[in-house]
């Protein structure tokens, strides 16, 4: 394994600073890939709710990194368990889990009709990339590793649970940073006492029973975050936008694509074929941005007016739905003004439960305690608290969304 | 209402400032009685769990009172509905509502026989008081007036709701100090916005749907400080030692009171007859501590060793309690080396649950949301979470507390 | 005034929530001119070094607003100085002080040629913008009275002060702000206390004498900012790429302009004539980096590798100077290399004293103290400590950027 | 070296956690010397003037502790200088340095007549104590060791700058610490940088050139905790006040002990010869104040009044001096009033240079900043600020403390 000649850190303000020692992990984070997601912000169109939620995938990705290198520093039996070699390959899947994420991302999934996990595969093997190239540097088999855990494949599975388990280290940063950055106190939980009571346990991570209250913080935590962030409606009406947007360009694209000649950006993701992983590396946020700009004087007057929309905020309002009267009230008065259906009226419909058990399948679904006395059950079981969530009705919300100016 | 000639305030890390305009609010603060409150420590034994738990009872009141000062200020229904001598009293209720609090508080309710509440409701009405003074030099009717807004008994629910409900400005604060000052997570919430979406409604506090949340994460803050603090263990190791002692004082004090002759401050508790408040303003934590200082080297050696073990920090271990056989192993051993049973092994159960919904009785314990469409439910009909929480199963705690040197 | 139907608020990790009850204002932040500022960081090329300094203008501009609002609210002497009229013009002024940033401020105003003052002033006045309609709706005079503001010239030099004098309103609000956003502690000052302790005088804002620490503490701030953030070396290493980058499009559109027809962002940027407001409005930090990742793949080397240095972070390695033959054998070295020197090497000087006196002549450039006697001195006159920093040697940093390659 | 079987974490609001690994550690945590920090205000009568300032001298000694074990781990060129059991020495040397406080510090040493370093050192030495025989236990030269890096005697410098130099631990922690406990944020400064740009260079500790910007800030940092907290006139009135009853006390003793008997704590404080550690080890904050409430009825009239003043709060008024006859006038009104002038009135000159340069004779007052040439330069000599600062007129203030009632 390769050392830098010093250490290097970074400024942050989850971490104090985030910590590189190798070689490999200082060229992957100057990799162009990498740099992208500078552009490309964590939170999709949630700035536009909370107007400091602008940080990107870039600080996330380093958080998510620091986070794993610390438990493997921090949790003995986890440090003893794992080889040099796999620390270094859990410590990069940690840093390029989100490489393949499109510009306000859960949205443009719905364009791009590819996850972003794939993307992410896509871009790690790509032989002609930027981190391809760093990895195969390293060792010739760390681009294959390194998929492996981000895709929860990799033979010890407590790699594979420190990237994408319940307690994973993705989550644990998203929650503290998205909390920080728009400035609400709820995605708080102790994250040094889970690190300090995590264990290694037959393969598996698990958390010692002295740190059950700080995972339980953790879980409620997360149902916060959902309602009160990511599941915020002006953020849905601005992705609603966005999808309709698309999809009016693709219509246009089919019968007149001089008409969108200008936003070269865009043309891939209009076209029939899924696009691909060097498409994808072109559009972030800047170029989306820029597009929408260029668009606000589109021939095609649905193209202009949604351009418009998302540049200017000047976005759909909501309701909550009460009944199917309400709805078709909504749509009578939207379309006697003159507006086309397809584009201006969405119904949505979000439920969120606080938590889902351990089916007794997916072992990426489980946390687990362990007991004083040395056994290790499921946190369902241990907790009165999450045993109650996870028999709490399921929450819902149902909206409907249609342009102010009625 | 006599104003200060220029409003004071105080530097505090909790508020920011806590702020002072009225003569007869700056004249209690000044008061012996509150003054005394310094030299009460505010979680009792929990700074021999966390070090710098070491805040005062005189602290929080000022943060109680300053939390019902902006709610007044800040809720415009609750604002316009109360009378500006009733502000005062309520204000006053906040400030004065923990005078009555002996040393290491809970552990000292079993020895002194009397609620704290009801010492409170004495030296507030204790004529030759300064606080007494103080109120009626400002109206004559404003001591019996705090006193009811105390015992949650005056005519205007609001203003009882305000110190002693289900969502008062006690536990508002002490959730927020204790965390502070242990350096635990657990007890913030977001005051800010509960304050922002509370209103008065039909004469009773309210909090706005989109306030919800907020109270589900203080309910959970409560929760979890209820376990990781003040149900520590280690507290309440410290508190079965000091009823021990005072227990075993009452009986030596019966039988050979002279060799207490030197600890005059705990003479009035180890009578017959409950103590007034008179001997309850005289013996704060100094006092105790001192007493404990003096009887390290008592004749009595369950009186000298026990007030060893308070005074240096060589408090009982403790195990959870498994079966009864467990408990009987433990007493034989602590009696084979020679220790009374009657003031070494202590078996103590608590148990706690998340949330108790509203009886139909008590408005105390009522929780109320106001809906968008204007309609007011109780919180657990309101919340999936505090639903779920209320048919958690109880959390219990069963330990067994005996001497280290087995 | 026209008031909202009900206080807007906005949650802000600085202010706690940023408040809104005039409906000009409402506008004037849903404006298309304020929007923009959503895609110009607050902190040019800083993100690079802090990499989650990635806040923008809008967040900073509803900063200043607020505290221009809370001075306006908590100083009392202030409070009855100025009309209700004036207090609106003022909010505004704060509000909209920096709509004419463009994509990194200061190095942009090199290739502009125009000071972004200036382009604020046009934007405002522009009649066809939506800042300028949401103004007049208000009050015909409005326009220009906020501009008379943000000049420095209304008739009040208060209202000045608040906006840009010494202690203003702008300043705290983004040494507080980028502190937190780039993790760092160095711009932490006591703005609560400021603010309690500030008064106006004879017209004038000072700060009473028990703030003066404060006061102390924020200079201080404000020099360690300088150094640790805002003049960093990779951020100047940044901009002189950026500089380069459009004095060599600049060569080239004059010869081949048919080379840069694809970035029409730029075109207004490389004439003769100095770019309109509208041109600038135009050209945010997205169509920038859009533009700029056009340009990698340009037929002219020199653009496209200077745009993929700003695109993936490639950027220029620095050196202090210490003799004129380190710069000569640096350049020598670069020449040799085939760099052309006029683009590919940069000597650059700044320094920073730090506090300016007050010369006697720009009451902007004041900042007075006012003793317990009633007299009014000026800061550095008052504090030992910033007498001393007046005497301070200006502290000075001479560097030299080129290519790594080297 | 005995090693605990498990690390012991103690959760700190500054440090996070205090980790502790040695069984010597443990012990001297665990000592009746140790404990008896609890019960010693860190801050004196500092809590009468920042209402949380209630913490202790045990919290700030687990402090220090942490940094000194922190440093020792983290500054690896110090880590590899210094042996296994110099680093046990200065770890106990960090944790034991303020042994000897007595209550309400730096006035006691008054009243004392002894440093309460010196004490220290007495306590350490005391073969009978809990602290020696842990020590010893160890290792048999490790009193002595502990004691050499206390007084700033032993071999290696650097272990003495670590406890008693001008950017010790120490000082470090108790910035931090008051800073957080006071509320007030004047003793913010950034620990982790200084940390991580610390090393040990010719056997001394230096900090490189890139964290100058954090001691400049910790300088100024010491300066301003200085005028806001620790020299605050309140606690000044408060410590006059004590140390007023004091010598009334002494007088007392020598013409009518009988008057004092009930406060046998004060006894060995009262009589000619310099009071032992045995008799300071009884004295801690709790028998103070205990003695004050029972000193309230004494039948001296000065020694009740003093002692009310204390134990309610009822403290001397103060007046910056401007001129003789300003004193002469409130001598003469206190006295017509029947007070005794020798413990009524009190004039009080501090002062307090911002930065004391290094003098060439004692390395204890240094701070060396080791610049990017590996030359080694005062810190006055690189920090332009600290430079200004040494030239700073020195502050002072001159006040007189009198009763209010006048």
């Amino acid at each position: 394994m390769r050392m830098l000649n010093e250490q290097k850190v970074m400024r942050d303000p989850i971490h104090g600073y985030i910590h590189v020692d190798l070689q490999v992990v200082w060229d992957c984070i100057n990799a162009k890939e990498m740099q992208r997601l500078r552009r490309i912000h964590q939170l999709g169109g949630d700035y536009f709710v909370y107007h400091t939620a602008e940080h990107s995938r870039f600080a996330h990705s380093l958080g998510v990194y620091e986070i794993v290198r610390r438990m493997l520093e921090e949790v003995q039996s986890l440090s003893d368990y794992v080889s040099a070699y796999e620390k270094m390959a859990v410590m990069l899947a940690g840093l390029l889990h989100d490489l393949g994420h499109g510009p306000f991302s859960h949205a443009f999934e719905e364009i791009s009709k590819k996850r972003h996990e794939e993307y992410t595969v896509s871009m790690i093997l790509d032989e002609t990339g930027d981190i391809y190239q760093a990895l195969v540097k390293e060792h010739p088999r760390l681009p294959q590793d390194v998929v492996s855990i981000i895709q929860y494949r990799y033979k010890k599975e407590c790699l594979n649970q420190l990237i994408s388990g319940q307690l994973d280290a993705d989550r644990m940063d998203y929650l503290l940073r998205d909390a920080y950055f728009t400035g609400t106190d709820y995605g708080r939980f102790d994250l040094k006492r889970i690190m300090r009571t995590m264990r290694l346990h037959d393969g598996k991570i698990v958390v010692k029973d002295s740190g059950m209250q700080s995972v339980e913080d953790y879980v409620m935590a997360r149902y916060h975050m959902y309602w009160q962030v990511y599941l915020h409606p002006v953020a849905r009406s601005y992705e609603k936008i966005l999808v309709a947007l698309f999809r009016r360009m693709k219509t246009v694209y089919q019968t007149d694509p001089q008409l969108l000649q200008e936003v070269k950006m865009f043309h891939p993701f209009l076209k029939e074929e899924v696009a691909d992983q060097t498409a994808l590396f072109r559009l972030d946020d800047c170029a989306t941005l820029y597009g929408f700009s260029c668009l606000q004087e589109n021939e095609d007057p649905i193209i202009a007016d949604l351009a418009k929309r998302l540049v200017n905020r000047k976005l759909f309002v909501y309701e909550t739905i009460k009944d199917n009267k309400q709805v078709e009230d909504i749509k009578h008065r939207v379309s006697k003004q003159g507006y086309d259906l397809t584009y201006y009226v969405h119904v949505d419909m979000i439920s969120q439960r606080p938590y889902a058990p351990y089916s007794g399948k997916n072992e990426k679904d489980a946390v687990w305690i362990l007991k004083e006395d040395g056994t290790v059950i499921a946190l369902e079981d241990a907790s009165v608290i999450v045993q109650a969530l996870i028999h709490a009705k399921v929450r819902k919300d149902q909206k409907i969304f249609y342009p102010e100016s009625l």
